[in-house]
């Protein structure tokens, strides 16, 4: 409709005056509209979307339910209600669970112009790309541009693999490292504390070729040199942040490293890792979780082949969609070298931390972990951690089960018991949105305080 | 840039003539210009890329290769080559392997406005959704309402589960009705022509589960009665179109219902299917493969509750940008109550598959399937089934490897063997390009006419 109307300007402009002439050029070049047809309707929807005022504690999105047939409703964060999300819930409690990076959000919606996508309805219907692969070229290439830039994993004749976010990634990487028809299942190990999917993962598949086998330390001077070994090292560590390195060696020992957090938003980049699997997500680079897109950094070529292969068996390889999109986003991010994203995820993660620390300093009842400062070769100074996760500690003998001291006093974290850990120690999240962090600073804050009182007493 | 512009217009509009202002009022409501602000860049760089000509034989993508630093590049059809794919290869063969649904294709090219998608750079960048769920209540809301405008599946009271195409949803299906800690595994099953992906899929992942055991025949009359037994039954079938019934039945035997060609397109809707799991994919209802989307419709909710888990601790869900495509496109495909789309592809399939009979038909070294003509609930009439693949019959005693045969003949198929059946049959694609089909017709006439004129002789 939008061209048939500009085509009337058109027919306009030929018969007006010269202001008019001159009026209309510039109209027509500001709004673009000469070569806006069937994208404008699309357009048009998205922006009234994202006109509709969530108070600044909630969002609306296109897909979201309509229940009055009008407009999508307001979806609240934790602890706000209200049809405009204006509402805060007294008494709620703080969400520090789960790994939602949200951090980001505001990131994007101030580069909505650059990081918006238009796709066509006929975009990528086929199974394959061109080249007879799962996988966008352009992409790869951005994400080898990406490594470089960063400095955070060498590419150069590496080969790389997509997957639905480093979850799927990471089960094509325990298939592919688990030796067909050996005589044992490859053991599957991790140090504590270590990211739960591992072991879920690894339990709920259950193949004949490899089983979870809990805590790399019981292998560690193992004399039973026979068996398949393959140890999940994730650096910086979910949940304490650590940089960590593979524990086992050895001909049967092979290692995953889950580099999900070793970008500058929460950790200082040494050198660039070379590990023989590396994987990625963009979960935790530009906050996209929802997306479901990760990638690994492969050295051995059979490697890449059984990864490549078990992805495409499970699902045919990646959404096109989901691929398009991490182009879209990557492109941002390489605006400038990637300072600007990562100079305002390592600014936001930087004061977090700092919040936290200055709130928990005066407490004997609750510690965080220590991480050593190191020279980031991104940014070119040495760096204190950022880490996406605190994890605490109750100090205090009696009180084993962290996860209820702060539950009761109205904060949600995940249980140390999960990461393989004791319960008294709890994962609280770092990276979710401003409401969350700061309802989170603000309860830790008043426990502190009751814990202070008591000593004055 | 393009809404500063617009707001120099309202200044220039308040000043101008009435004529003028008539003028503008046209102008700025066709361009929609006032409120069109941070889609315009993605709005423009689509349009611009959709603009490229490929002579009808290809097309250029937002993600296509930039080798002259300008625009992506033209991806051309098989058979095709040149920067605009204007040029024919001869010689080249006709490709009837695979199962790209790309008959579809023009479809989406005349419904450009309504099926667009404009996605935001911060659309859903969480795990989950408000309901803490990986599933798009809009979308569920919409399949469900697809299938009663459609007639080929009962949703009330049935769970529906989404997955990365019908491929992830088929292993959460044998992974929810495998029993854990069995006796002996349960045996996956299918009836030779079977869809291989239930063979492949189940080997590659090699649980304890589960073990694939081929042809339902040898157990139709087991005594065995102990065995927990998988049947998938897809209906219409791939390879052979034919609409097939479970032939397992009794305790221990649990079937899984691959329904993804069950739409008009490719057959006769004789009544709404009503098992107790379901599973039906994009790919063959939009012909949307590169998006990865499937669904399963579920009676029991343990079975909904262990494919949903499956799928979470495989992928964490379905791209949410995957969902939001789907949504659009199932948009349009409701526009009218589904008409449009299913009278399109109908009608393309009816054609096609009248033409390969009619090019077939004075040939006695080649048969094809029969399939019995039923009455649609939908088109209202009895209808001959447009099957999506054609089952092609080497009929020559000495012509074993009918692949052999046609690949003389420039024509490239899917072995028999593939599918569990003799190399003597060969399955040739009714539903890539018309390129494609046009060079598949054109080839066998070709093939026919030589045996027509060996008679003669």
């Amino acid at each position: 409709m939008a061209n048939i109307y500009s085509s009337k300007n058109i027919v306009l402009f030929l018969v007006a005056s010269p202001i008019l002439n001159l009026l209309f050029i510039i109209n027509l070049y500001a709004s673009g509209n000469w070569n806006l047809s069937w994208t404008f309707q699309a357009a048009t929807e998205a922006e009234a979307v994202a006109a509709i005022s969530c108070s600044g504690h909630g969002r609306a999105y296109l897909d979201g339910l309509v229940l009055d047939g009008k407009e999508p409703l307001c979806e609240c964060n934790s602890c706000y209600a209200g049809s405009d999300c204006s509402v805060f819930i007294p008494g709620c409690s703080a969400n520090a669970d789960g790994g939602n990076p949200l951090f980001l959000e505001p990131f994007w919606v101030q580069h909505a112009a650059s990081s918006a996508l238009l796709i066509a309805g006929w975009h990528r219907m086929s199974y394959t790309f061109n080249d007879h692969t799962f996988i966008s070229q352009e992409l790869e290439r951005l994400i080898r541009k990406l490594h470089a830039v960063v400095g955070n994993a060498v590419t150069d004749k590496r080969f790389i693999v997509f997957g639905a976010g480093s979850t799927q990634v990471i089960s094509a990487a325990v298939h592919a490292l688990s030796p067909d028809n050996a005589s044992s299942p490859a053991r599957v190990l991790a140090s504590i504390p270590y990211y739960p999917l591992y072991k879920i993962q690894t339990e709920l598949f259950e193949s004949v070729n490899f089983k979870f086998q809990g805590d790399t330390s019981q292998w560690k001077n193992s004399s039973d040199t026979g068996a398949n070994m393959i140890e999940f090292v994730t650096s910086p560590n979910n949940p304490d942040g650590q940089l960590n390195k593979a524990v086992l060696h050895g001909p049967h020992a092979k290692a995953i490293y889950d580099r999900a957090y070793y970008w500058p938003h929460f950790t200082p980049i040494p050198a660039p890792a070379d590990e023989d699997v590396m994987i990625f997500t963009l979960s935790k680079l530009t906050g996209h979780a929802g997306s479901r897109f990760g990638w690994a950094v492969i050295k051995d070529e059979s490697v890449f082949d059984r990864m490549t292969k078990h992805i495409g068996v499970n699902s045919i390889g990646v959404s096109r969609d989901s691929q398009l999109r991490a182009l879209k986003l990557l492109k941002v991010v390489l605006e400038g070298e990637g300072r600007e994203i990562f100079e305002f995820g390592h600014q936001t993660m930087k004061i977090r931390w700092e919040n936290l620390v200055k709130g928990l300093s005066s407490s004997n009842r609750f510690s965080l972990q220590k991480i050593e400062p190191q020279y980031c070769t991104f940014f070119h100074e040495v760096r204190e951690s950022s880490p996406a996760y605190a994890w605490l500690k109750c100090e205090r003998e009696e009180e084993k089960d962290c996860y209820a001291v702060l539950k009761a006093a109205n904060v949600i974290g995940h249980e140390g018991g999960v990461f393989g850990a004791e319960d008294r120690y709890l994962r609280l999240s770092m990276i979710g949105s401003q409401d969350d962090f700061d309802l989170l600073i603000d309860r830790l804050t008043k426990l502190v305080s009751v814990e202070a009182g008591a000593r004055i007493m």
